[in-house]
């Protein structure tokens, strides 16, 4: 067995875990639908009661005029950004250069697509006006990821936010959200969703992050753009039949969620409160922004999976499933809050990071 | 009420109707996962063990090295016939003028992939070696789709097909087939899937036609054409974190209909036979070739949907939802035979038909 197994294993047999919300197993699908009307008719290609209800509920939520349901986030948000290249006739955006588009989806906006990136920010800052108002050439549209995930879910300040947008309104540009995350930083925010989104000409949300369904997403604006995503949404092979078993889960998991957000961010600062406390561990950001962020370890990865996985077996918490080598001798990985960490008990939890602590004493910094 | 509604209604109603497998509605994904452990881990972004069973199964049902599900056939073929131009450098492909890829998805293989399509053979035909042979411009593909839904579902004879298969071969032509209904034709073809699937480079399936599932499509060939038709599926946002709702259902479906499809077959010429006897109504083909075919009326749209609303009412019976209009004095509507047919009593057949002959008997052909 390797190493990582090594981890993984022993993460799976600690009676606690930490992060997330639980197993991603089929019960989640049970659960979801278990108490929906069997006679209850699928939509049909995009058209039937079951969605437009949902669509109607995410629109008025996120304060647009309509929403469309998608598979996935990573179909929704490429046309989102075509279709305001298409409007504007230049086939150029700007995005942080660890946004998803740039490093998760194999280059499908440009192979697709044909639209061109500039990359804005330093890879570990989050953009900012400057950023912004320094770009030479003319782009169609901005898209802001909110919070910047690959780098531990940070945010610019809310004011950074509405300069950006104003800025983007005076200059012709679209400006786009990345809300994979929306709802989990509506609390450091302070601010409702529809507060944020009225900054953007298009958003997209996600249902299986904090929200912890089983996968689609929201993309919303005016009626126009979603006539238009609609049409894309066909040619992407993405208007299927039946989308219900995501919408429908979504649906259920949001009520069930949506109002826990709150929780998970005071959650998420205490966890990493506790990281900060032990030698030679350290979260980014520091004081986490929503119910995520980031543990890097003055370790390398292969010395802390056996650290861990020893942790693990005498603490019976586990806090991760993995790490990743950051550097030669770091390491890191990351936690998103769920339903989870609550259920630890605190005597348990203080326990886990004294161990912790000392085992991390005997690692010389190199 | 519009008219159209009118039939719809009165169909709604009827305690027997002839066409397909019952209800899209949610008890078809809660009967399907009913028996399935809760505990049963989802694949993650296409990699799992439930993932792997299923397309390992399918590979070997159609006698491919390996498969790969998608959530659309549309995202399915693009993306093979996308392969293909990439490989040989001609961004060229033919099909059947009435092909799903031409009529029915947005122009995405042209606005997604810029492949050009060459139209071949008449539309109310199926393609015939003549035709690929008579091709003046170079094409890195040609896709056939067994069974030609558009024109009530026609085959070409097998020794067609053997001489395409051989002649692309020859030209160092791909030939991709569209297996929407493949499972519905082996009847008549009296084959194997892998026997058909031979001929053909690529293959894609379907699991809500015949099989009567939720949503989803398989797409099989050699191991290399698989492993990028995964990259494109991630390119076009098809990749999603879950897709077990749709082919844990496929699965479920096709162990439960995949052997029935011999009795859908028989059922669609019995079918078929009664429309026929019928006064100015007329089956296309006019012996079927699969569990489907096209009734035709020497009326128009609006005066069958009164007839047979009414039918519906007296006989209990119900034969359609829906009548389109073809010519400006004629109509039509599509049969798909699934597990409903077997449930309705002979002579409630017999009534039914009796009843639309007297009907049609009315009808001045103008």
């Amino acid at each position: 067995m390797s190493e990582k197994n090594v981890l993984a294993e022993a993460y799976k047999k600690t009676p606690y875990k930490v992060p997330g919300h639980g197993q991603r197993n089929i019960q989640v699908l049970k659960e979801a639908i278990m108490n929906i009307d069997g006679e209850t008719e699928s939509e049909m290609y995009g058209k039937g009661k079951v969605i437009d209800d949902f669509q109607a509920k995410m629109a008025e939520y996120l304060g647009k005029e309509t929403a469309v349901f998608f598979p996935s986030g990573t179909m929704a948000q490429q046309i989102a950004l075509r279709i305001w290249c298409d409007q504007k006739g230049i086939n150029k955006v700007a995005y942080h250069p660890l946004s998803h588009l740039e490093i998760h989806e194999e280059d499908g906006l440009k192979t697709l697509h044909h639209i061109e990136s500039i990359l804005l920010a330093d890879k570990e800052s989050v953009i900012q006006l400057e950023d912004v108002m320094s770009l030479k050439e003319e782009i169609a549209c901005l898209l802001l990821e909110l919070p910047q995930r690959e780098i531990g879910g940070q945010l610019p300040d809310y004011k950074t936010l509405e300069n950006i947008s104003a800025y983007c309104k005076q200059k012709g540009i679209k400006l786009h959200l990345d809300g994979a995350r929306l709802f989990e930083i509506l609390p450091y925010y302070q601010k409702s969703a529809a507060e944020v989104c009225a900054l953007f000409d298009s958003v997209y949300i996600s249902f299986y992050k904090g929200i912890g369904g089983i996968a689609g997403a929201i993309l919303a604006g005016d009626k126009a753009f979603s006539d238009e995503s609609k049409i894309w949404k066909r040619r992407h092979g993405g208007d299927l039949i039946s989308l219900y078993p995501y919408f429908l889960s979504a649906d259920y998991y949001f009520n069930q969620r949506i109002n826990k957000m709150n929780q998970y961010y005071e959650e998420a600062k205490e966890l990493a409160s506790y990281f900060n406390k032990c030698h030679v561990v350290s979260t980014k950001p520091l004081e986490p922004v929503s119910n995520m962020f980031h543990v890097h370890f003055h370790a390398p990865k292969e010395e802390m999976e056996i650290i861990l996985a020893a942790l693990y077996e005498q603490s019976g918490v586990g806090l991760t499933s993995y790490v990743r080598e950051e550097a030669e001798s770091t390491s890191y990985f990351e936690v998103s809050i769920g339903d989870l960490y609550s259920q630890v008990p605190k005597q348990e939890l203080s326990k886990v990071f004294n161990l912790l602590n000392e085992k991390m004493k005997d690692i010389s910094v190199r």
